[in-house]
């Protein structure tokens, strides 16, 4: 019975370390905060691309690779890379994000929203190759942007 | 005569100064060095949610934006964002990227050829939601990432 008490005793503290394994695995929210402000960075890459397309020279496919790449991100579900206890820290900086983001779950789905229709929209005409109907939905995929940025975004 | 002479060398200096502005607006290598970084990291976040999916409860609609995430990046043309210059440099730290990436433009290629196929494979395959399937794939897209990082990343 002594023997028997030892061995569940045992199991239990290597159940426990198992599970403090499991948990070390989560993401820190430093690193969740960088993967966040990395995403932010890829859709600066991409729509300066399409500024420089729709502006200068148009060229189809980069317009396509730009655009399908938004679409992803816009898709990808930023809203995971938003979980409580990352309302504030470092990831490869300082974050930007406004506690508005976590306290008004409405608003910020409803922009959220808003981005990845554009964003899909903009993909969509870009594999068209129509380059005036690209520009002028590039202006509303902006204006979604700078709706997020004032409202959720600190200032820089 | 002369007064055609001074509106000659003013029209000059327009030019010269506009070439000058068109140029800054170029991005600096930094910035570019930041945006691969953030490319990267990406693909970590998304590489990070099918690891998790494969090894523990199976979430289709998640598999699928993460693997579309991918793809959209592989297919986004990361080449561009390996400029001449951009060999040393600080982009959100130190670029970890070795010198022969920008040397070898064949096998850097090919690298870059064989992640884009396993990319677009994983994608195809998450959208059928065949778990097994999706967990052998990301097994061969795993090694396109080990084999690029071996030649052409700097060890941490």
């Amino acid at each position: 019975m002594h023997k028997i008490l030892k061995t569940l005793l045992a199991a239990l503290i290597v159940s426990a370390t198992s599970s403090a394994a499991l948990a070390q695995q989560a993401p820190k929210p430093e690193q969740i905060i960088k993967w966040r402000q990395s995403a932010y960075q890829v859709l600066a890459w991409n729509t300066g691309r399409i500024k420089n397309n729709v502006e200068g020279t148009y060229n189809k496919d980069e317009v396509i690779r730009a655009a399908n790449t938004i679409a992803a991100i816009a898709n990808s579900g930023l809203g995971a890379l938003y979980p409580a206890g990352t309302e504030t820290g470092k990831g490869w900086r300082e974050t930007t994000v406004r506690p508005e983001l976590f306290t008004d779950g409405a608003r910020a789905g409803e922009a959220a929203r808003k981005f990845n229709v554009e964003a899909n929209e903009l993909a969509k005409l870009a594999a068209s190759g129509d380059a005036a109907a690209v520009k002028t939905q590039f202006g509303k995929l902006n204006q979604t942007c700078k709706g997020c940025h004032d409202d959720f975004r600190k200032k820089d």
